[in-house]
């Protein structure tokens, strides 16, 4: 594509030579001839001076070294416009449109237009899919559930019976969507009653779910997943969570039963989130928190049991002087000792 | 369902008018007209003054506040009613049963009566399927595997070759179970030959497992999992580990080779546990710990690596004051250091 | 097998009767009469006095204690013959070599000689699968992706579009090459663009992979494992990481985007990484250490955020002691204003 064919596309107003070919987008720091890159984040801007790239997605005011040779691209959103870049130079691997003829659909299932349903998909009785939605091979979808229109189901996903997704929701492969919660009363003998968790769950609009992630369903109630929250591989969402909007969980976050994480709340990798609780809006919490309890909107914390991440700072530090600090505390009942002593003559 | 019907079917003392059609079991916050909930943990009675139910499943002796407008079913384990009301209530999927002609059945495979086996399933020569089990679509079985009676075994799980499964086991969608354990001689030039990891894997009677979760199998000797036992979400049991009966794993457990978790063990969510060691009949642990060695019987644990809970508690508080501690400290050097210069003089 | 026969495979000097008949191989606790078992951890040399095996694989120069009645197999390398003596009496599971008539292979998809593809696989358009690799009921392969010679795909799992695998790779249930990782640009409505990560995937040769576990690709550059790197089950690599040769990474591990992990680095289990960083060769973090920041080469790390392993050792021992300190520093306190008080006197 030619840089001027793909400033038009990105609505960008072009500095340098518009006949360049760009066949690719990259790092700045792997950007070869031929590559577009982009810098957004301010510590990027020294790599400007050494790349590669014959193109730069750069902010409307940045400055550029001198003796550079690549052409710009101003965009007022710079990130944005390579995600848009991106997207144009991937090459399609959209499966065909029609449902395969080794797929197993119910007879009263509710099938819309233009869908793409591969081999080997199951979908159950009384199910609907929506318009133009893919369920790629081996999805199963239950008896009873729901997905939307504009839908990208991987592999090996299990939508189970009567759950409810919305539209534009990307499932990465093995997703589970209403498994049964982890729900059980301890009998007279010790042994444990599975009660069934059969009730509500629902995946709202523009979510996007990670690979082998497990969204389950309560006893009663439901779990549901707000509109556009986003959540990365190996996740668990226990049974009756409530998900705000725009919330981001990363890579094996653990959220237990009836908790509630309300709008654009941010966890890094491995946070787990007790039960019953409610973690505020905008609140954020580093990788591998533990959060017993609920917390503030806006709040920022770390560690297990998680507190302010400002504290946490300071007292991990401290933790690493521990040991130090136990022997400057014998080194001060020492020498008090021996103060005593003398007074005591 | 009238109200009549309901304490019928479980056996408890209806107080109230019998004639109220039930039409949903729901928690007590969440209850509308028309709905039954229960209370039995003590925390929940002062909602009952509040709630909207038409029913509410209480302990035989709860005083009822004034002015409530609902009926009662008396019970001597609210909490356990509650779980078999919910099953009343539940709408039922069950696939149909038969053996889907989609499906690739071996023709030397033993399946009992009146099995439920969905499309796309694969049973492997030798195999062996119990009566009234369920297979979803998708679910893979190795060859000579053997599942038990009256299991459950849900959408894209696979059991691997020879492995053995009990009664009324069951599995959520996408459990593996016989996964080759991590075992691996590290060799001269530094490679690690595998250690092919071939020898028993067990799940015993009555066990759950949670979608995701995976069951490895040593080289030699078994894994088993007994009668009971139940585990949660992307929970991972290594090669050779022994699991006892009753136990109860939370989601993103992760249990290390050759552990043996006794009889009646909780482990509460992404707990990480040593290769190795026991962790004693009745023990608990919390949330995210990271247990290095055995625990004795009946503990109760805390924290990584894991000390008593009462320990953890004292500990983890001090853990946020510690940069006071510091502080306290310098403080006393500097202090003591005056006192020491002015018995000098 | 006699064992004469077993010395003859491994190549290991025998001492005792060779014509005791071997069925199977044992750890050395649970080994009865027939079987086989090994020490090399002298940790175990004291059982060898109590065992009930019939054969015992040691070292060279072991000296046996009096009274024993086993045979010997004498090795320069037990665990790495005790392996090699596992695999050679492992029943054969391997399924039958062809193309299972139930499977969707696109058209123009390569497949080398001697595959064995089970039935529900599917092969998308412009696939390659090598010579003599086993693709287990339900693998998923997608468009342009690519496998090399001598695989073994178990079910479950989804080798997503252009991912490329190499020789001799093993991928347990479920795990998802090429799934696309957690990327998005924030808008300034608050919601999340998408940018699409469809780059480079790459395993390379001998790599082995755990159940479910899941290999995310980028937006622009690679993810990549080398070759020889062996990874546990229910790990999650993130976008653009680069794995080097040789890596152990025990089950639940989560590596962010964009992390460098040299040759030879081992995690156990649990541990988490930060992306953006560098974990040096040879590098070792015990279990559920958290890594925020890049570690040397040869450092071996502990804790959350992680510090070298005997600063933690340290710093975990004075933790527990934290309250006591606690309590010594409040002692000080009121023994130096006493001193104080005298002293102004």
């Amino acid at each position: 594509m030619r840089l001027r064919e793909l400033a038009h596309a990105l609505q960008c107003r072009l500095e340098g030579d518009a006949a360049i070919e760009i066949v690719r987008v990259a790092g700045i720091d792997q950007a070869q001839h031929g590559d577009i890159t982009f810098v957004d984040n301010p510590r990027y801007i020294p790599h400007l001076a050494s790349t590669n790239a014959s193109a730069v997605i750069l902010a409307e005011d940045l400055a550029i070294p001198v003796g550079t040779g690549f052409a710009v691209l101003r965009s007022t959103k710079p990130y944005v416009d390579f995600a848009r870049a991106v997207a144009l130079f991937l090459p399609s691997s959209a499966p065909a449109k029609g449902i395969d003829t080794l797929s197993a659909i119910a007879a009263d299932a509710r099938i819309g237009a233009e869908v793409s349903i591969g081999p080997f998909v199951t979908v159950g009785a009384g199910a609907s899919i929506g318009a133009r939605t893919t369920l790629y091979p081996h999805v199963a979808v239950g008896q009873g559930a729901s997905i939307g229109d504009d839908c990208v189901i991987h592999s090996q996903c299990s939508i189970r019976e009567r759950a409810v997704v919305g539209n534009r929701v990307i499932l990465h492969d093995g997703v589970v969507v209403g498994s049964e919660g982890f729900g059980f009363a301890k009998q007279a003998d010790g042994t444990h009653l599975k009660i069934p968790q059969g009730a509500a769950v629902v995946i709202e609009d523009d979510v996007e779910i990670g690979a082998n992630s497990t969204i389950d369903r309560p006893a009663v109630g439901e779990t549901r997943i707000q509109a556009g929250t986003k959540i990365d591989n190996l996740v668990h969402i226990a049974h009756g969570v409530s998900v705000g909007r725009r919330v981001l969980l990363a890579a094996q976050v653990g959220v237990s039963g009836s908790a509630v994480l309300e709008d654009d709340v941010i966890l890094a990798g491995q946070v787990g989130v007790a039960g019953h609780l409610r973690v505020g809006k905008g609140a954020m919490a580093t990788a591998q928190s533990g959060i017993p309890n609920s917390v503030e909107p806006g709040a920022y914390v770390s560690g297990s049991p998680a507190i302010p991440h400002r504290d946490w700072l300071k007292s991990s530090a401290a933790y690493r002087q521990l040991p130090a600090l136990r022997k400057r505390v014998a080194e001060l009942e020492r020498r008090l000792i021996e103060l005593e002593e003398k007074l005591k003559r």
